[in-house]
Order: structure tokens, then C-alpha cells, then sequence
């Protein structure tokens, strides 16, 4: 009778950005703190900011059958709705923790789960301090999240297999649809990734037999300059007409400054005098344009990134499920002010099991890519990111179409 | 033994943009015709243009197998290249008619099929007007593609099943993910389209008891107000937070001015005082943003949505196939200077066959979405729309997987 709740019920939650696997954690955490003897599990709308309005649902009256979970980890987006809001520290208004205590209290809640990122870690660090100071018994653990990557202490974090899996599938496709003319061309892509470049690295899996891959990959752990683009490009047209880049959003010069930044500041204005604003790939795509005179496009793969869960991998759904069980296994067992993580235990076959770790080796620290894994020249990753990302992008999770689109589960009207 | 090639060879070319269905009518054509007795079926690389340089592959030595045809089914932008040359009046320039009969003549052609849209039925009209005025026997038959849907005659064209699944998929798990924060906000996609909504239309198929939909659609049929734009959110926000509008990329103004093209002429300038681009999405958004003071975001799907062929239509697919099909079986039984239409029998059941017209009814004209098919403020598609294309997004073709990503065919090394 180990990792068992013997009264009382749980309360999951979800915060920052959305990911394709958000909702399968979700689901993780449901049926396994419902097997292992809770007698309710809540849902937080809106992650803590929904909590501090006992905005509260009963999730059996949103997950009803066992199709109804298959579609939760097919469905985008999170389910309970999400928020930014990050707790003060309890010296600084106690207050809201003993507000969020109350009612916790209210709906005789013995574990509280939730799935986020390095934010939501800090939540769940703070809670727990909290929980401690004053002598309460509930635990607090959270589940990993985010498809960023830039989790520390886990090997990698759900969510980001589908969305390496959907960018690299798009660009892939972008790449054939870019040899369409026989005429020189630039075509940009930009992804998603403020400071690490785990997104725009996977760009690198487009490469196979069957497609010449990316030419040039620019992350935001290596400075950027628009001039060294310009001359890698320029070389590479001498033997090649059709010369395809991805850049990370979050690209910077050598200063450190993000370019995304500079261009927002600047005095970029339309005919009414308005403000304009353009990412960093619209920008190099201007600025390419201008330099070399071919046919440039730049791609914005925007929130279809996180949301293209009609592409997601199999392993990250499975691995989503896998932490959000094992999350309610140490609540259960005891463990609280922790982190489930993920441990590779081998490459070659892929191996990996769950762990925990403490909140505090999480909260608020950004895992970048390693310097050794790009490339000399700064426009690449090496064989040892194309060897960590691959096994995370196997499988598929088919939609389940319904009328010709993909299917979702949605929350009842109302609650 | 009608409708079968007695001896020589024939030769088909791709034109214009591409679509995730292209290289389905590529394989329809080569199948067909080699199973009716055509010797060779030959390939030109980037359409007329490459055929003009004689590049011309043997299409056997491209596909070998039975999984090299459903590879190239799945493959997306156009598999032997395009080209968006405009064939000249024979009377302005017979040495450019002199020169291609003389290529066809040396590979003994007897059928030209050309896969395109309104400009390729230009050049199957000229070159069959030719071959007449000389005596030549040669047949040329169009293959009907573009993603816009906007071929006169044909019921649809193939292609545009395979965006209008893609567009109203994306567009649902987009929905899903405005949803995510408990705030107002406003969320564009700006879709392909420049005189004709078909594909921005197809986005209100993503909504269904699963989804809320697009909240406001804006067709290039209908002349486009920002005013009215803002009215028409300021006044949903007072009942529902997240709005999502699709709107064609080329919606105009009152007096027929194309938004994108105001744009591109106002005096946007950078630090550096170089112009700037953005498109419609953007400027709406960036109006919408001072006007109404919400978090507004704009997604330009760009290019993503001809080459999405992971998520294609079955019945577009199959169709494709069947007008390549029946365009072989056209000029084999002695049709020439004519397109290979679609003719929808029954709409539930849905039924649709092959005829042919002649390519003078296809060329150079533009068919819209037709303004009884709009709500009467302008900013919707009415049930007969989604009755319409409904059928044409049904059913799968699930990729090859390889590797974690989906496979293509490509044209082997050095063809």
C-alpha cells in the first residue's frame, strides 16, 4: 500500500505557454492519482490565478470516458487554461498564501500538482516552503513542461519532442516547396527559442536521403551577425541556387543585445507614423534582400509551433503521461517541494525513466544548448544534438479526425 | 482498344505554385499512360521553360516501384520543378513554337499533359492552336491544380481539398491555443488568396462542437474596412475575451485597392531607413493593437500551407490522381487543347466524376467564392461554403513515416 492516498483529494494545474503534450500530463496525473486511491481530482482553471478566485473543477465531470482521455492527449493548448503569475515570497505577502492554504483546505486537498516550467517551479518551491513554515501536510510537487527544452537537471522536457518533431516535418516541407524554380532564392525561417536554441536545432533532422536539409542554423547561444550570414550565403550560391535558414527568435549581436529588441526600438514606422514591428527573420530577410538581390522569404512559425499537436511524437505523449504518473506516485509516497525528471539511461536503444529532483535545482534556471554541440563556425549543430533530439521525435500520435479535422476535448460549458 | 497509345512516348510538365496534390496528378498521368501503351513518359524539369533548355528525364528512372508512387503522392511542392513562364503569341514569336515542336519531335512525344492552373491552360490553348496551324498531331491536355481553387468551369480544382483541411485544422488548434490566458485578445491569421477567398473561407471548418471557430472571416470578394473590423471586435469583446479572425491576404478597400499593396507603398522604414513589408495580418494587427489596447497577435501561415502534404485530403488526393488519369485517357483518345474538369454529381451523397472543357473556358480567367455564399455583414461564409468544400477534406493519407518525419520522393542526383 505504498504511493497511495488513503483520503482526501488532489489539485492539478497549468501554467506558462502552452505545448502539444500539456494535456497528456494532465491525463497522467488524473487517472493515476484516481487509481491510486483519490477520491476527487480538481483542476485549477487558469493555473494559481485561477485558484486564488476558487475558480475549481471537478475533472470527472470533464473526463469522461476512456475516448475522452485519448482525445485529451491529442488536444493543444492547455486544458484548464494557463497564466503567468508568479507568487510573491510569503515574507512579502502572506497573505495569498494563506488565502491559497484556505482553500485548499476548503476542498480537502492532501497533493497539489503542477505542470509548468522553470516559473511554475518556483511556485511549487515557495509552496512548499510555505506548506512547511506552518505545518501543513500538503505536498507539493510539479511536473515538468515546456517547449523550450531549457529545463535543468532533466535530460529533456515533455513538449518539446512534438514541437522538434513539427518543426523539423514543416521544414522539411518548406525546403522541397523552396527547390520548386530554378532561380537563386533565401528562404528564412524563424523559430521559437529566446535564449536556448533546442527549437531551432531540431531544424537540423530535416536531413535525409530524400532532402538536402537546412543550409545554415543560427541559435541564440552563439552571437549573430548579419554580415556573416550574408558572405556564408553568398559563397554557398556559388554551387547552390536555393539556400534555406533557420534562426531562433532570440538571436543576438556581440553585445548581447537581442536583435529582436534593436528592431523594436527602432524608428520603423508606417504612413501614419505608426510603429511596425518585425521579427529577426523578416529583418535578415530585408536585409539578405538588399545584399544579394535574389528571391527572400522569411516564415514565422509562431504559436503553430506549440500547437501542432496533429504532428506530435509518440515518446513525448508517452513521456508527458509518464511524468504526470509519476508525479502522483511521490506525492503519494511522501515527497514534496520536488520535480519529476526525465534520466536517459541509454542512447542506443533509448532508455529513459522517471526521477525526482528538488524545486529549487529548477526554478528559475535556463538549460542552453551546449557550446559543443554547435558547430566551428557558429550556423549548425553537430552529430551529438542530431543523436539527443532524434529518439525524441519516434512515433505518432494520430489525431482522431472527426469531419475531416482533427478531434480536441473541450471543457463543458460554463465551467 | 480505345483511349490507348499505339506507339511513341508522351511528356508532362508542372507549372505554377505548388500544392500538396500536384505530384498525385504527376503520378496519375505516368501510371495511366504507361498502362495504355505509351512507351515513355518523359518529364520536363521546370515546366515549359526547362523543356525549352531540353532538360527532360525519363520518368522510369525517377519511379521504380510501387512505394515510389505512394511516396510521391505524399511529396509535397511540385516533384520535376515549375516555372512561371508565359508562353508569347505563336504570331510574336514563332521560334519559340519552331523550337518546342522540334524537342517534341526528337523524343517522338504524342501527348503533352500540363499540370497547372488558369496561365498553364494559356499555354496548352497556344500550343494546341499551333499544332493545328501546322498539321501536327501532337494533343495537349491540361491537368487542373492550384491551392486557390480558382479554375472557372471545373466544380473544384485539385489542391485546394488539401489546404482547406491544413488552413482549418491549424486554424482550430490555434483557436485552442487563444484560449489559453484568462484576457481580451485578438488573434489574425492572415491566409492565401489574393482575389479569391476559397481557402480563407475553408477556415470556418474549424469550428464544431469542439471549437468556438473563427469569430470573423474577411474575403478579397468583399470590399475590407479596418473600422469595421474594429467595430465588429470591440462589440464581440463585450461577451467573449479571445476573438480569431482570418483574413485574405488580399482583401481591398472600397475602391478595389489591394491593402497589401498600400502597404508596401507607405513610407515604413527602418533604423537604416530601408523600407519595411507586412502584410495585412500584421498592419490589422498593429491597427487593431492601438485602436483597442488588447494583447493582438498576427500569423502569417505563408508558404506552410501548400506544402503542409503531412496532413493532406484523401478525396483531393484521389481526385488528383484522377484527373492525371483522365487527362492521359483525353489525349489517347484523341482530345486535344482541352483541361480535365471535375463535375460533382451529388453533393450527400457526395459524387463527383471527370468530364473535359475546352482550355479557352480556363485560361487567364479567375473564378470567385460567389457573393451569395457570404453573410450579409460581410465578415462570414453562410452554410452553402461549408456545404461545398465540406466533402472535399475528407479522409487521410497518413505519411510515410521515416525516422521520426515524413518521407518524400526526389528526383535522383545529377536529373
Amino acid at each position: 500500500m505504498k504511493h497511495v492516498l488513503t483520503e482526501g483529494n488532489v489539485i492539478v494545474g497549468q501554467s506558462g505557454g502552452p505545448t502539444a503534450a500539456i494535456n497528456s500530463s494532465l491525463a497522467g496525473v488524473y487517472e493515476t492519482a484516481l487509481q491510486r486511491g483519490a477520491h476527487k481530482v480538481y483542476g485549477m482553471r487558469y493555473g494559481i490565478q485561477g485558484l486564488l478566485e476558487e475558480r475549481i473543477v471537478d475533472l470527472s465531470l470533464c473526463i469522461k470516458s476512456d475516448m475522452d482521455v485519448e482525445l485529451l492527449k491529442r488536444t493543444p493548448s492547455s486544458f484548464l487554461g494557463s497564466c503567468r503569475y508568479k507568487l510573491p515570497a510569503p515574507s512579502a505577502d502572506e497573505e495569498v498564501y494563506e488565502k491559497i492554504f484556505g482553500i485548499l483546505k476548503k476542498y480537502d486537498i492532501r497533493c497539489f500538482f503542477y505542470i509548468g516550467g522553470n516559473d511554475s517551479m518556483d511556485t511549487i518551491m515557495k509552496l512548499d516552503a510555505y506548506a512547511k513554515s506552518v505545518g501543513s501536510g500538503i505536498r507539493f510537487v510539479g511536473v515538468p513542461k515546456t517547449i523550450d527544452n531549457d529545463l535543468a537537471v532533466t535530460d529533456h522536457t515533455p513538449g518539446y519532442g512534438s514541437v522538434a518533431k513539427y518543426v523539423s516535418s514543416i521544414t522539411k516541407e518548406i525546403i522541397a516547396d523552396s527547390l520548386v524554380y530554378d532561380m537563386k532564392s533565401i528562404t528564412i525561417l524563424e523559430i521559437m527559442g529566446r535564449n536556448a536554441g533546442w527549437l531551432t536545432g531540431a531544424t537540423a533532422l530535416a536531413k535525409s536521403t530524400d532532402s538536402e536539409g537546412v543550409d545554415f542554423i543560427y541559435l541564440p547561444e552563439i552571437p549573430f551577425s548579419m554580415e556573416r550570414v550574408r558572405d556564408s550565403v553568398v559563397e554557398l550560391q556559388k554551387t547552390k541556387k536555393s539556400v534555406v535558414i533557420t534562426v531562433s527568435e532570440g538571436v543576438k549581436d556581440e553585445s548581447g543585445v537581442m536583435y529582436s529588441e534593436t528592431i523594436g526600438n527602432t524608428t520603423a514606422v508606417d504612413a501614419f507614423g505608426h510603429k511596425l514591428l518585425s521579427g529577426v527573420g523578416q529583418y535578415l530577410a530585408n536585409y539578405l534582400g538588399r545584399e544579394i538581390g535574389c528571391k527572400v522569404r522569411s516564415i514565422e512559425l509562431s504559436t503553430v509551433q506549440r500547437c501542432g499537436a496533429h504532428m506530435s511524437s509518440r515518446v513525448d505523449v508517452t513521456e508527458a503521461y509518464q511524468v504526470g504518473g509519476a508525479a502522483v506516485k511521490a506525492a503519494f509516497g511522501g515527497k514534496s517541494g520536488c520535480m519529476v525528471i526525465l534520466k536517459r539511461l541509454s542512447q542506443d536503444p533509448y532508455i529513459c525513466v522517471t526521477d525526482v529532483c528538488d524545486a529549487k535545482d529548477i526554478a528559475n534556471i535556463e538549460k542552453k544548448v551546449p557550446l559543443e554541440w554547435i558547430n566551428e563556425e557558429g550556423n549548425g549543430v553537430k552529430q551529438e544534438f542530431i543523436s539527443y533530439v532524434r529518439p525524441l521525435i519516434q512515433g505518432e500520435v494520430n489525431p482522431l479526425m472527426i469531419n475531416g479535422i482533427p478531434g480536441h476535448l473541450t471543457l463543458p460549458k460554463g465551467l
